[in-house]
């Protein structure tokens, strides 16, 4: 399902149509993220359908879209939930989850938690310091480890998720002091974790669940293992998307294998955040000018949204695919290669950089624009909404919509108020 | 005034004390940004100074720190505002500024220009379409120009305030066009505006000011030149602030010169944001978690806060100063090298990047610390609480507290809650 080019070799819209765009944009105003219910479905039946031997739990990494219409759609489908904060899960409850239904892994233990623990909340300790607090507050009880097996999926000296360079999960060579604490503390480890951002190379899956499951058999009483997330999924037309039923066969001979030779079933956990939203959403804004510098420079579409409703260009130099629908007048068609750019007072508010490289100008072929057209950004279900430079020059929190799949649209998020941004003030 | 290091090599804070820096996190809790009332006084009174032969305008770039609190202070201090969006002039207006002191320069023309017009607020258009605009609703009224002299101050194909990379400001070569909607308008361009970021060479502040004077000989009504913001202030300690008494000697001989020759006495108008306010601002939060990837790794701070309150070393390799604060109990001292992260599930969340190189990292000789020390992170007076990710992984926007000259602490905005966070949803 990758984001596909029409004959002229310009991207095309996913899941809307130019006059529900249209229609979006004037029902409900710009900027607007749309999502689309179908499409939410459809990617959380094909992480239900990851390969397994012994039983699955698909868990929503919810810091990716954390509305909670998004939550309780996907915990109808039977998803489970990954929450990041102690903040996370309290909305996740807030949103109609049940406790039971969450697992907190979180890089700051919340003041919270015997609240969480009281309610179901289950938990998995990502530090040393962490297994310390826990076990000092809940003697006796249960819960996941999180380890870093000591490889990462980027290079070396950057940041990653995995390997030395990581700070997340309790590093390999420290499972002695693990198991003292464990001991001293007599917790029940039921879950290992690993989370490593395993890419589409089947290959690599093997080798992360070779390695998990290595670590797995020094904790006789983990029931589960989780793989984390981090599969990739391709938001620009050159992207691609990991095969989960690929990546996932190896998966699961190696815990098929796991239990002829310990006699353990058990069960696969995944916590995809990007690859169950990414592609359903999309945010439906306006070409409000375009500029021109010159015959030797650019041409810019300037958008009414910007790194204040999508940041990961700017931060990552991701690539989104991004549409221009053309207004109800006729006009000539045609292409032409733009820069696209947001409404901050910002240079770095750039929406086609090159690809990692968030501060490359890198023009896009798109249809021929004209101010006030409206103008789709593509794979903003993840890690947009939730992660932006939210009302930086003061612009409002855009609103979100659901597009359902009887074909309504409802609003599931308003658009925020100045009087909102500066309630705390004063 | 640089950030200074101690005798052995560590970063110290600016204007708290250690006793300070407690006192703070006890009473307001953490994460908590901190602005230092004398600093914003000395910092404005420098601008004030500026060099100017016939006048001066200081506008403080609202972006960078959009608080009440702060505009009120500077707009006591005689300060006026540069607003960059129409949102942020309506927030200015409820702090209580007088509308005849807000100049909006915007990349994004707001829906309520006549509400705007109407109370007094200045307007410079910033591209050809705003400057139709602005001649179609207002006709014979007085407004500013903002120009893209055709250079910048970066790299040629990266992001970039001037220049063909840029889009901010009508590009140098149209004014052809400009003159026509001027004329058909009946418009009085009373203001010519250029920012390219010019550093800390007076060479290119004065090879800018001159090439802005040249333009100002096309509009003969202009009775100020605005030269825009971008001066720059050292947040690291490696870092050079621009003097502006060195920078603004060679600019005011111009204005002096351009009088002589045109008998048009100029005024200069300048807009500084991080210069006014990045080194009054600290962050005050915690060191939650301490964690290591063993004796070929790294030891890793963990902080209560991260890119939800300081974005700027994850979206442009910045540097802050971060300084651990030895708690009340009595402990070995020393020093170490950490890198320190956020609180962020997210592996960009680094505060200790190489500079100008988000994704690398850069471990930093610090205090030796422990968990549960207060943290500052220095010169996060400006774009950080007003340009962060807030609410990632569903993180409360964080408290802000002034520190008056009088030595009182004062909570300026409360600590979100999740309630407000998730107030628009449903």
């Amino acid at each position: 399902m990758p984001t596909t080019k029409n004959n002229s070799g310009i991207e095309s819209l996913r899941f809307l149509t130019p006059a529900r765009a249209i229609e979006v944009r004037a029902r409900f105003g710009s900027p607007v993220y749309v999502y689309d219910q179908e499409t939410l479905r459809r990617q959380a039946e094909a992480c239900l359908a990851f390969p397994h031997a012994f039983g699955l739990t698909v868990r929503f990494a919810m810091k990716a879209c954390p509305n909670a219409a998004i939550l309780q759609f996907f915990e109808s489908l039977g998803l489970h939930f990954d929450a990041s904060s102690g903040w996370e899960a309290t909305r996740a409850m807030r949103a109609g989850v049940a406790p039971q239904k969450i697992s907190l892994a979180t890089q700051e233990m919340p003041e919270n938690m015997p609240e969480l623990r009281r309610r179901g909340v289950l938990f998995t300790a990502c530090s040393l310091n962490q297994l310390d607090r826990f076990g000092r507050q809940f003697p006796g009880e249960k819960l996941g480890l999180r380890l870093n097996p000591g490889l990462g999926s980027g290079h070396s000296g950057k940041t990653n998720v995995g390997g030395p360079g990581a700070s997340f999960g309790i590093w390999h060579e420290s499972l002695e002091e693990v198991q003292d604490l464990v001991m001293n503390h007599r917790l029940h480890v039921v879950k290992v974790h690993t989370h490593i951002g395993s890419g589409t190379d089947p290959a690599v899956w093997q080798h992360v669940a070779k390695m998990t499951l290595q670590l797995t058999r020094e904790f006789p009483e983990a029931e589960t293992v989780n793989l984390g997330g981090g599969f990739k999924v391709a938001r620009g037309a050159d992207e691609k998307t990991t095969d989960l039923q690929k990546v996932g066969a190896p998966v699961k001979a190696l815990f098929v294998q796991f239990e002829r030779e310990t006699g353990r079933k058990l069960k696969l956990e995944i916590e995809p955040g990007a690859f169950l939203a990414a592609q359903a959403g999309a945010l439906v804004c306006s070409v409000q000018d375009i500029v021109s510098t010159g015959k030797k420079g650019h041409e810019f579409l300037k958008l009414d949204a910007g790194m204040t409703e999508i940041l990961r260009p700017s931060l990552y130099g991701s690539q989104h695919a991004i549409i221009v629908v053309p207004g109800p007048i006729s006009r000539s068609a045609g292409k032409k290669k733009y820069l696209v750019v947001g409404h901050c007072c910002e240079s770095g508010d750039l929406l086609t950089p090159a690809p990692g490289q968030p501060e490359t100008l890198a023009p896009r072929l798109l249809a021929r624009a004209e101010i006030g057209d409206v103008c789709v950004i593509e794979g903003a279900g993840a890690y947009c909404s939730g992660m932006s430079a939210k009302n930086y020059n003061s612009f409002p929190e855009a609103a979100e919509v659901l597009l359902r799949e009887d074909g309504a649209l409802r609003l599931i998020r308003r658009r925020q108020s100045l009087e909102q941004i500066t309630q705390n003030e004063g």
